[in-house]
């Protein structure tokens, strides 16, 4: 018997009849002899429409009244959820996040929770039932009701599982695992039985959008296990947890990728201290993030420097760029927004040599030109020329094996 | 300067235009220096939604989960005001029932008001905001969400206003006042300018549905003067207070009517003590209501027995009394559901003698046959045929002068 808590998104319950169907679900837990906490999200759509009536009012709508609006979303969730599992025979309880009570900071539409008064929740359970919980929001210290912003549901899901200590933590959505890589790029991509938390931070950042990265961090950082499967399917989905020193890893794990970024290139910058700041300030300054940042000397006493952007925002850099280049006294400015990038990620990388060599010559072997390399511990990221994407990840997924369980 | 509490019902809010019209309401009163605590209910058809998608669940929802559910109607108004008001440069802060808080017993789905901790309030209109509370919720003492039942907000407005000392509380309905009668059906009738809380519960009992029952009883029992308002259009409404000594009376306030009964008799009943109870007693067991009851002794030692029932359990009502009338050893059943009941409401009548012959008289001259009478120290009501409902109406509206103003 174990204690589990499992997170439905807003497809999951986008219906009453989906509703239904997770009902399912949980009973079939339940009936194994487990304790069930459920967190959920939104019905799919509300809370696009309880924003799109807050937009009437404020096209940029925000502050503490929003989060009253936005929380109505997953507190209608759990009491039709309640309803539904009180109607198959299953005792059930809803609490709202204020009920829980989930303390969050103060920091309305973006909240990060600070507490978790569990008490209720182990009373409830004691009682024989089913515990339901409005993901996504908390209250403050004052009682202000709070959200946590979006994809917040399954950093709630996360934190009562490690405030409770439950042995897993479920996270139910619309694929039913993590896999290699895309299957729509590569068909024979494999689901993987076992990912560490630090792989899945890295597949998730590079494109691979199973999980928000935040629910992630914070498994990590608890070490709850967490497992994402499919709401629609049967099967086993994919268990995150730390790296344990028994386990045989993998070299690779997966092969993410990207074409939401663009390039661009400063060059023959004269070489000072400080020189970068230079550069990027100004575009950090206008909240643009930058992701890969190469630096190069270049020919005489000039270094070449190239960052990348999200797509986005690649024209509002480039005017930034030009303006710094004529400050700088620089030679050029290139840019280019038909790029991707893809990025080998596995724990095994650390303890094995030749994995980036073994890259480099099978993307040679299809004649992909290699504009950008980056890497760190668990991965290497290349940026390659947009329309070589899929033949790129297609080469790298054969080249690694990663059709075949380990 | 006052403090005044505005209740706006789900017409009144039932767009983001609507709420738009009330915003600019609220800071009319402001701009006159008033403090304003503001009552919402939901937006129109918001809460038929969320109960459609209960019923998808079970035909008959009740219970705490029900509460969870519906409570988030009036949640996203008091939202969506706020950000109005904030929009239109008026700070305001929104309050659910929990964050008040109002404090209820337990009974879900109808809860009842214990207690208002109006020290939240208080100190957020002393920062110089509004204060706008969500209607028809509360919670009771373990922080489980309640409701009051429909019409819930009316009963939440005059709570608050009779917590807080209140100088009035403004209910905006989609009406501009309590009127002499129907104005359908009377086009002379007049507005009142005032009324007492004993002659609104008589109007509003018989068929006038103008406010909630339950508000106007709780306003008369805090002293609270409640005033009757238009949303849509100016004008001082209708002032309802408890009577003042001073104050000089009409006879009749107004003329309140009912076509929702239906009249039951059971005739030659052998008279023996306790013969209303084996009579009526089956018919409350099935929780029908009974409206009027008259019993006249009949011929010889038999008695006539006749009640009236709302027109919807007519026919329940009837196979009940044909059981007890075989088993009583009566003589007859007859019933009519073609009837229509009239009262004239004052409490100008307790020290005026002859309104009621008058009535009689003007029901006769229109050739109008009474078959039920029945009175209390400030109401006479009639029974007759429902096809002389308006005449009746107007004939009495005229004798008793209702369309001047006194």
């Amino acid at each position: 018997m174990a204690l589990i808590v499992q997170k439905y998104g807003g497809t999951s319950v986008g219906s009453i009849e989906r509703i239904q169907e997770v009902a399912n679900k949980i009973i079939k837990y339940r009936q194994e002899g487990h304790d069930i906490v459920v967190v959920v999200s939104a019905m799919s759509g509300e809370t696009n429409r309880l924003l799109a009536l807050a937009k009437e009012i404020n096209p940029h709508p925000r502050g503490r009244e929003l989060d009253v609006l936005l929380s109505t979303g997953e507190q209608v969730t759990i009491a039709l959820l309640c309803m539904t599992l009180q109607q198959m025979g299953i005792p059930a309880q809803s609490y709202t996040g204020s009920q829980v009570k989930i303390l969050t900071d103060d920091t309305h539409n973006k909240a990060r929770i600070m507490q978790i008064d569990h008490e209720k929740i182990q009373q409830t359970l004691a009682e024989g039932r089913v515990v339901v919980v409005a993901g996504f929001q908390g209250c403050d210290e004052n009682g202000n009701i709070t959200t946590l912003g979006r994809g917040g549901s399954d950093t709630t899901a996360v934190a009562l599982a490690a405030a409770l200590k439950a042995d897993e933590c479920q996270i139910y959505t619309d694929v039913d695992g993590v896999y290699t890589t895309d299957p729509r790029v590569v068909p024979e991509a494999r689901r993987l039985d076992r990912i560490t938390f630090e792989e899945m931070l890295e597949m998730a950042s590079l494109g691979a959008k199973v999980l928000q990265i935040r629910s992630v961090e914070f498994a990590g950082k608890y070490n709850v296990p967490l497992r994402v499967l499919s709401s629609f399917t049967e099967g086993g989905g994919t268990l995150i947890t730390s790296e344990e020193p028994s386990m045989e890893q993998a070299l690779i794990s997966g092969i993410a990728f990207n074409r939401d970024e663009a390039k661009l290139t400063i060059l023959g910058v004269p070489d000072q201290p400080g020189v970068a700041h230079k550069i990027l300030g100004p575009i950090a300054k206008q909240n643009i993030e930058i992701d890969m940042i190469i630096q190069n000397t270049g020919r005489d006493a000039t270094t070449d420097f190239t960052f990348t952007v999200h797509r986005n925002d690649h024209q509002t850099a480039l005017k930034l760029l030009e303006e710094t280049a004529v400050s700088l006294g620089a030679r050029e400015v290139t840019s280019n927004d038909r790029i991707a990038k893809i990025s080998l990620v596995g724990v095994g990388m650390r303890s094995h040599a030749g994995i980036a060599s073994t890259m480099f010559e099978t993307l040679a072997q299809e004649n992909i030109n290699i504009s950008m390399i980056s890497t760190s511990e668990i991965k290497i990221s290349v940026v390659v020329d947009e329309k070589y994407l899929e033949l790129g990840v297609r080469a790298l997924h054969n080249a690694f094996q990663l059709e075949q369980s380990n």
